[in-house]
């Protein structure tokens, strides 16, 4: 792991009250254990503060999020597996279901993990580039949780969703965009903060009440549904990491990594 | 009010035997109680005489419906708030679950529930010009209930409906014939009955049981959902009516219509 | 009948590993109880072998399936229709929840069951020419059963799959690319298998156990449904049957193609 530099997370309130929630674990934000605390730690900050709106980013120059720690599934201590995996659901039943207006300014890769936290929000502008964005777990040798399918069917169309899911599609941003996976693409970061902004300022004459009730009420059926199932998606996402076989595809992954990482 | 110049609500037969339901309660057909009824009525009866189709628009020259009568949920009478309340839904199952075939000519503006009426039908068809239709209920601070969600997710994606909730979108014809919420645009009124036709005409050769069962089978999700939590929603609504949060925005809103009238 | 030519099914496995399942009741693959009780064979045949992949086609040159026989429906042998329903129900279930890749390779006409066994595939390539695809039930006095309208709307919106529905509409090859009712266009069946097969070559790297319970996951609704209704459902089609306005509406039918084959 690369030495921290600084929090985890860094939550600022900008000039205009937005609070800007900035994941801040080099080099590519994978989510484990302690990052997804922070996570949940500054959503229930501003869910507190009563603060009108959030935009979701990165201080990585090139990664949203790489998704899940890898590291958190391989050889796994299963006690500290279930905190992470139950940790991971608070975020985004958090995040998902927020009162608070949220939006994601992806300046950079967001497969699997970082595609997730970005379709959790309201809005999603991507930054122009090569980055790709999508639920890659297959690839993996990983199943998305039900609730994962949920939130990207709540994006984008369902046959569009299952010839994703299972194909481990990696959107570009042309591509994302035709599908309705991100609603803007943006030159770079700072532009991608002022279209999620500029997508915000939307909601200043709305009562905000009335807004997240019905934010609430049309997210209901993928809450409602974890909700009820979270102990038996533990239990399904811990008898995977037992599973020899996905251990075993795990460990491929890890080895080309590093294969890639030694060229 | 205005007064109220014939019924309110105008059905006749034409030629093709076709059932044409006018909504006429000037100067807007703001749904009151009054209103709701009669076109409940209407419903029944064209029911009752097996009539194949019924055609539903206005006979404002600039407005389909402004939706619910805002004097309604104002400063309320309880006990007539719930018959209105219940009475709206009693429209709506005959409407969405209608046997008959049914179409919108949307002469006007539909905000509100003049959308919801127009969702309701299985076609829709807009006159061109300034007009606009949404579900804007957030933009007055109030909360669309499920089932006017259920009938917008009916017809666009949830995506989409996602946002137009919560930003309270009211669409142009343009925007709204891209995302399909609705089927074509006309010239005028009378360019929109024809082309309401022309989809009835669609059903000549369709045996009409088979066609009613498939309607009503495709609809079945939303209509069972409201049947189950009637009593639940309508005490969510009155419930809504007491929030002096609520009150105050219609409040508010009166006050900014007040405004416009006097300029 | 036309006179048998070989085996209802063939079942081959071709260079690539991939299983060819190509239906052969001619002349137009009408869905009777045997045809289906042989398909289902082949498909438990596919699963037994652990092959990665399954190919549905057609050995007619213009149609790939004319959907179910309506001889099975009109003036039926209860007993028999009762047996020719679940056996339909439990190839769409096989099919529909396999865990292997499916693909379907339309090389003609694939109205009503045609349409269904299409759709139920994970991909669809559709020859180019006269030939159209739609779930045309209501035309012929038939609703349509619930998971036929689920497996429609897990391919194309809902909005588009009532209007289908209802209208008995038959998508030309151009109309169905356009919605989604299929992936891609080719120029014959032998470049429609190819694209099948480019299509199956997308999860050569794919984990293939992650891929089918992903594929599973998110097709788990209509299926859950179905097999919870089971009874209720083939009680409805008896139901159905019995019903003398269907009968006539058969017999109707039937009459219309023994013109069409006069001529």
């Amino acid at each position: 792991m690369a030495a921290q530099a600084g929090p985890l997370v860094d939550l600022s309130i900008d000039n205009d009250g937005i609070a800007i929630l900035t994941m801040n674990r080099p080099p590519v934000n994978s989510l484990n254990l302690e990052l997804l605390e922070e996570i949940g730690k500054s959503l229930d900050e501003v869910a507190k503060n009563k603060t009108k709106s959030m935009i979701l980013t990165s201080s990585s120059p090139s990664v949203f999020s790489a998704g899940l720690d890898i590291m958190e599934m391989y050889k796994p201590d299963l006690k500290r597996a279930e905190i992470f995996w139950t940790t991971l659901q608070d975020v985004w039943i958090k995040l998902f279901g927020s009162s608070y207006i949220t939006a994601a300014a992806i300046n950079g890769h967001a497969p699997a993990g970082g595609c997730l936290l970005s379709m959790s929000c309201e809005y999603r502008v991507m930054v122009e580039g090569k980055y790709t964005i999508g639920l890659n777990e297959t690839a993996l040798g990983i199943v998305a949780p039900t609730w994962f399918m949920d939130t990207m069917c709540h994006t984008i169309p369902i046959r569009q969703a299952e010839y994703a899911l299972t194909t481990a599609r990696m959107f570009t941003v042309d591509e994302a965009l035709q599908v309705g996976l991100i609603d803007e693409s943006a030159s770079d970061k700072a532009d991608a903060i002022d279209k999620c902004k500029k997508f915000i300022r939307k909601f200043d004459k709305i009562p905000s009440l009335a807004r997240a009730v019905t934010k609430q009420k049309i997210r209901e059926g993928p809450l409602v549904r974890l909700q009820k199932n979270r102990q038996q998606d533990t239990a399904e996402f811990l008898g995977f990491l037992k599973n020899p076989k996905i251990q075993q595809s795990l460990e491929m992954y890890i080895q080309s990594l590093k294969q890639k990482a030694a060229k």
